[in-house]
């Protein structure tokens, strides 16, 4: 009876395969980017759109306020004895700039075929329209074969890519209805095609937006260069004082709390030698920047790191001005690992950074993220069950792994509701997340939804020794 | 009778003042706007204007073809035993955007009253139409009242807002006609009101568009930071290390041919010190970045100094991107003095870097200008007849300044032609070139040509030990 229901419904999902396909082409054209206040509206379209989407697969779904944009909170029917799961995703995507470097329109998203593979193109294609989607359409197949089997709480927001200022508020405010067992979110990848994986740890994140001031206009640098200070020359010596020689980082107290991985973990991370020959060689490196004597996978999993991600000072356009501009800013961030501790590394950045502004500066500071880093307790039963189910979706065995980035939702969802993320995903490394022409294998979209719908049957099955 | 003839050509002058005026307002008229091909023929007109209204003062004026607008070659009647001087200037104009901010009509210029004085208002008022006029209006007096008493040679181009990209051709195919035993031009401002001053000295320039690539699309700094190579760093390490802890600057043999300024000119330095004190405080600064122990006028007219033009990584829009950069630019430049070799300096700078550049990135390099400082020989008879020519048209009188920025036609003009050039003007600091509003003193207007004309006739009446 259970195997029927089963092939019953992974029939259904497969003969309905464009239908999802439509849905997710008709989401990823609503130009939801958070951090421009050009698109609100658009980020109100989107959560519409998805209340829409909930309601029709028989979810009580409606939409929350928040700071910048709305949130999305819905219910499934409450069903006795089985376990409680709460989904979290993201309906923002990043800014698509630089746009001459888009194959096509990122908001006009299309079918193509790349590298033999037919992909679906467009921004939030992976982050996170197309992961969420998966989570959405097993859904579905689900309610439309005999009703979702489980106790699910959908929480959808709109400000991940801006950092999620509100999502501790709605935990916070919405903690009783938004209770569960374990918490499941779609927004991670995979090793490779044929390779799934589950993040059980992720690395924590300081960001910050330092803008030197110096004159009140930008000069000619004939006319003033060497007496009148420059902003650009400070914010470089400013920056290179953060990085020691020997590629560490300068910072006071930045190591404390820093801890060495686990020997299983180890282990597990050596065998994915292809992945750790692969990473650097994909992007067209080949010598790894970090610490002497850490592997690759190590260094972005394990290990923290610092990076400039914006530099800007002056004319930028074509061209040479010989203008001795009156401000730099730059954008850094640190990864951060095991208990090291983001405020007090805040703080010491900017002390430190204080301490070489000359006198004739002006030094602004604008906080951008502070998370800490996170490590699942990977003995809980779900981790194992989820591991199991969709062991004959994909090729290989799915593995945990560590994660680089960081998702602060998971860090929220453990201190406020207690609960431990499983962090499945199914995008894959050459995606272009974040970058132009990102895209969504289409084949990674139907087998990502054909795994949930196994892990939720799974999830529904099994004993359960840790429901409350 | 030489000062009666002074006196008639003075008086003369003065009764002409109008139609000297209106003279220049027809000229303002003309859009010559070199950048701009739409108007193309606005610069053939004006050079024709100025072909007609040379030949007017009994000069042999002709066009002579240049890469975009032609240039004006013009030669007065041969005067025996006098010396030869060689005048330039350029009749084309900057763009008048923005529009929008402009009071009136850029090239409907008008006689308008700011801040109680007189002023022309019109785009190439300041420069260079209505100083280059000052000259031709003195030449015109001298002419209608007895004529030109010295060899005198014209050169004007209309090329010069768009980087005279002919002048040294110029100089060198119309070599023979362009010698002469001075040049002037009237192109430079005064130090206020009250105080003209000649510039004996022209800092050099090397300029260097500097890419650092690393990966070949950008990444995101959560996946990758750590194990790849942020060329946003590398570059702040660079940039960082091309200058000392004391502020001077690193590149090996960059010192060699720096010379200290001499007394007599730092004892005229020390004297302007409303201006020392101001420079700094205009734009909103107090503390002089460059070496310890040397004034800010030595500082921007004799020393040599290092500036970034413009850095540019990552993602620059409103909001925090977390993106590990693929490349980052910055545009350098190095101002020179003395002897310094801008050849050997752009060498030891490539090679410098080059040795900073991690395996894994390349490095581009782009040159943007190449100019060896410029110091005039002042202890030619000419700069101090010229000095005391103008002592008593000017409040205050005329001391030699040193200049920041390069005038590449002066360095062209001592190097393809072997002279020395007097670089003489009336501007005023607030007369917005290169700026909406642009204006021109009348008084100004009017005294630069009175001062012209005693120069002229004070190199006419001196012994003239230098003259071949």
């Amino acid at each position: 009876m259970e195997n029927e229901m089963h092939t019953d419904t992974e029939k259904h999902l497969e003969l309905n395969a464009n239908r999802s396909i439509e849905r997710l082409l008709h989401f990823l054209g609503i130009p939801s980017i958070s951090t421009d206040s050009a698109h609100d509206s658009d980020c109100v379209a989107a959560a519409e759109w998805l209340v829409k989407e909930l309601s029709s697969i028989g979810m009580n779904a409606r939409l929350v306020p928040a700071t910048r944009h709305p949130a999305i909170i819905a219910h499934g029917p409450r069903v006795e004895n089985a376990r409680h799961v709460l989904f979290y995703g993201h309906y923002d995507v990043q800014p698509p700039e630089p746009l001459d470097e888009w194959e096509s329109s990122p908001f006009d998203p299309e079918i193509k075929t790349r590298d033999g593979r037919e992909v679906i193109h467009g921004r939030g294609a992976a982050d996170d329209k197309g992961q969420l989607m998966t989570f959405v359409e097993a859904c579905r197949a689900l309610h439309e074969t005999g009703g979702i089997p489980l106790n699910l709480t959908f929480l959808i927001e709109g400000e991940e890519e801006i950092g999620s200022p509100s999502v501790k508020k709605l935990l916070e405010t919405y903690k009783n209805e938004l209770s569960a067992d374990i918490a499941l979110i779609c927004d991670t990848g995979m090793l490779d095609f044929d390779s799934p994986a589950i993040g059980c740890q992720l690395r924590g994140f300081v960001g910050e937006i330092i803008t030197i001031e110096a004159a009140s206009s930008d000069l000619h640098s004939g006319n003033y260069g060497g007496a009148a200070r420059n902003p650009a020359v400070v914010m470089s010596q400013i920056l290179a004082s953060l990085v020691n020689k020997d590629g560490s980082i300068s910072l006071p107290g930045f190591y404390e709390g820093v801890e060495d991985t686990s020997e299983d973990l180890m282990r597990d991370w050596k065998q994915l030698s292809t992945m750790e020959a692969n990473l650097l060689e994909e992007v067209g490196l080949r010598v790894p920047a970090g610490e002497q004597g850490r592997s690759v996978l190590e260094q972005v999993w394990a290990r923290p790191s610092f990076d400039i991600n914006s530099l800007s000072s002056g004319y930028v356009g074509p061209g040479f001005k010989t203008v001795l501009p009156s401000t730099a800013q730059a954008k850094i961030s640190f990864r951060l690992v095991g208990n090291q501790d983001p405020y007090n590394i805040r703080e010491e950045l900017r002390h430190a950074i204080q301490k070489l502004v000359p006198a004739d500066c002006k030094v602004n500071f604008e906080a951008f993220g502070t998370v800490p880093a996170v490590q699942m307790d990977i003995g809980r039963s779900e981790f194992t069950l989820v591991k199991d189910a969709i062991r004959d979706v994909w090729k290989n065995p799915c593995v945990f792994i560590g994660m680089g980035g960081s998702i602060p939702i998971v860090t929220d969802i453990k201190k406020l509701l207690g609960l431990d993320t499983v962090l499945l995903g199914f995008s894959l490394s050459d995606d272009h997340m974040h970058a132009p022409n990102e895209k969504y294998d289409l084949e990674c979209f139907r087998k990502g939804t054909l795994s949930w719908l196994r892990i939720l049957r799974a999830l529904e099955a099994s004993s359960c020794p840790e429901m409350s």
